[in-house]
């Protein structure tokens, strides 16, 4: 165990808070950060600002065990995932923790694995509440586009490609692997659970994907339900084929094999994969492969946006699924209780 | 029990979201509301952004059985209350909540709850979270001031006096008679638990504060503590005297009896005011009392700020209290288990 200093063990929720929470920001649109009723920011002129706000919770969103540096990095990733979905550079964020102690190492190592990222992305955590329960953290991040420049789920066209950004369902292939419906090779877990545990959120394809993108969002609850919600905005349907769907090699491998529902699970409706989709005119495929090759990022070609609405996703032989699985959903279709 | 049609039983996370916190919103300032990845707002040219979060958990900030429209009015006004002590017009909000499940009746008094009041503050819910689990709020919320004209906890001077809005501690009173410390009478009961409930926020005194006080924030976790933030952000000490501090009648009768401790404690350190606590120069003496009526809310000098370090409260005689009760603390200052 470590030897923590005495006056870490006195910490009340004040001193926590400066502790843990409160770093100068080296961001001057930050006029007043962590320590008043409310943060005072400078916004860009000729912008509009972007806001959001993502939830995580133990034994739902996360495991007790998970290491506290990645848990930092993840609650603050999700949401930069959702300002990379809309093509808008991050800025500010607020975090409320809920806490069930004041444990300094663990804290120590959530907070810096959280203010790692944020350095990254140029972000400033301007704010925060401590409340003492249930281990859970709500971080809202505030960003920036011009005016008039955000991506949206609505604007896919038919004729449009549809694009995926990295590969589909490594997150929630190491989640079956650590439920134990099905035994991994230790090292491709530990690989795959990187993909779990501390996701890169894609904000600079968001940024780059803005005047080229007709629409975009972020794949968090998997593939089928969250096209499904660009689908909607845009009033169109879609065309996917499964064998165009960028995956880790050992899924692709399951997919023929005893373990293809599971393999088909993960890769359609796993969810936690945080790779943007969207949609994007055929014309403009030189530019997305050249960008992929400056990003060092994967952008792959899955299928495409039609006028007749409602979504197909055709197998190996081109034969459409007769059955999708189903997006991950908090509050399940079902009678009450 | 009221009849639940079909359609609300079969709801999911998605339904849930747009039919209980969907609401046009009236704002132009609005380009995208709930429903994307993000909110798309437009600021103010020449404003700051203003930006706070508050988290309020079952059990510790409110009784399972408390009114959910009560609740859903109180989780924006804590919020609105941070944007009131910064002299900050509210704008925008961010709302996440956990749930143990998806009921209707129980949502759609919440949701009454909480638009009732961002309608009477242009205040617009622009995006959301919900996740299953102990319920819980948090929102986070937007707001903007003309650039520099923030009210902050530091800038209080020698000979300023301390002002208070309303009335301290009947929020704290109520709570002691719900916990069976004290018994009160059924009527008053009711009177002190609607300011505990359904705090009202001091947005309009807040806006009025702006060039006129030197330092202000909200009464949260009780006078005592929450000045001394002043105190500490502005290098600054304070006198208080106990028998200007506004407080309900029953509480002033309880001062003079065997429970003087709790209204100390009440008065003092009770928390869940949300007034504000501003400090202003002498010479603004009238314009205040003319705000006080001009607004129909009671302001009251209760002390001074001085150049010595330190906070004084003098009792009834002008004999300074030898303990001031602690101020509340959601971690408290002992060892670690």
């Amino acid at each position: 165990m470590a030897i923590t200093p005495i006056f870490l063990l006195l910490m009340n929720e004040f001193d926590l808070i400066r502790r843990f929470f409160r770093r100068a920001p080296a961001d001057f649109s930050v006029r007043l950060g962590v320590g008043d009723d409310a943060a005072v920011v400078t916004t860009t002129t000729g912008h509009e600002l972007l806001l959001a706000i993502d939830t995580m919770v133990e034994g739902r969103h996360f495991f007790a065990d998970v290491p506290p540096a990645a848990l930092g990095h993840k609650i603050l990733a999700v949401n930069l995932s959702d300002m990379a979905a809309m093509g808008a550079a991050p800025r500010w964020a607020l975090l409320s923790g809920s806490l069930p102690d004041n444990d300094p190492v663990w804290l120590s190592a959530f907070s810096d694995g959280l203010f790692a990222l944020a350095e990254c992305y140029g972000v400033s955590l301007v704010g925060g509440d401590t409340v003492r329960g249930t281990r859970s953290f709500t971080l809202a991040i505030a960003g920036e586009v011009p005016a008039g420049t955000a991506l949206t789920r609505a604007g896919a066209q038919p004729g449009d490609d549809i694009w995926v950004s990295g590969t589909l369902g490594d997150a929630a292939l190491a989640l079956a692997a650590m439920q134990h419906q099905i035994a991994l090779d230790p090292l491709l877990l530990t690989a795959l659970r990187t993909r779990l545990e501390t996701p890169e959120p894609r904000v600079a394809l968001g940024l780059r994907l803005r005047g080229l993108a007709h629409a975009a969002l972020d794949v968090s609850d998997g593939l089928i339900g969250d096209l499904g919600h660009i689908l909607s905005a845009s009033g169109v349907g879609a065309e996917i084929e499964l064998s165009r769907l960028p995956c880790h090699p050992s899924l692709k491998t399951l997919l023929d094999g005893a373990n293809r529902p599971l393999a088909l699970q993960c890769l359609l409706a796993g969810g936690d994969d945080y790779e943007l989709c969207f949609t994007a005119p055929p014309a403009d495929r030189e530019t997305l492969i050249d960008l992929s090759r400056e990003l060092l990022l994967p952008l792959t070609r899955v299928g495409c946006i039609t006028a007749a609405p409602g979504l197909i996703v055709f197998d190996e032989q081109h034969t459409p699924l007769p059955m999708l699985p189903a997006a991950y959903n908090h509050f399940p279709n079902s009678p009450q209780k």
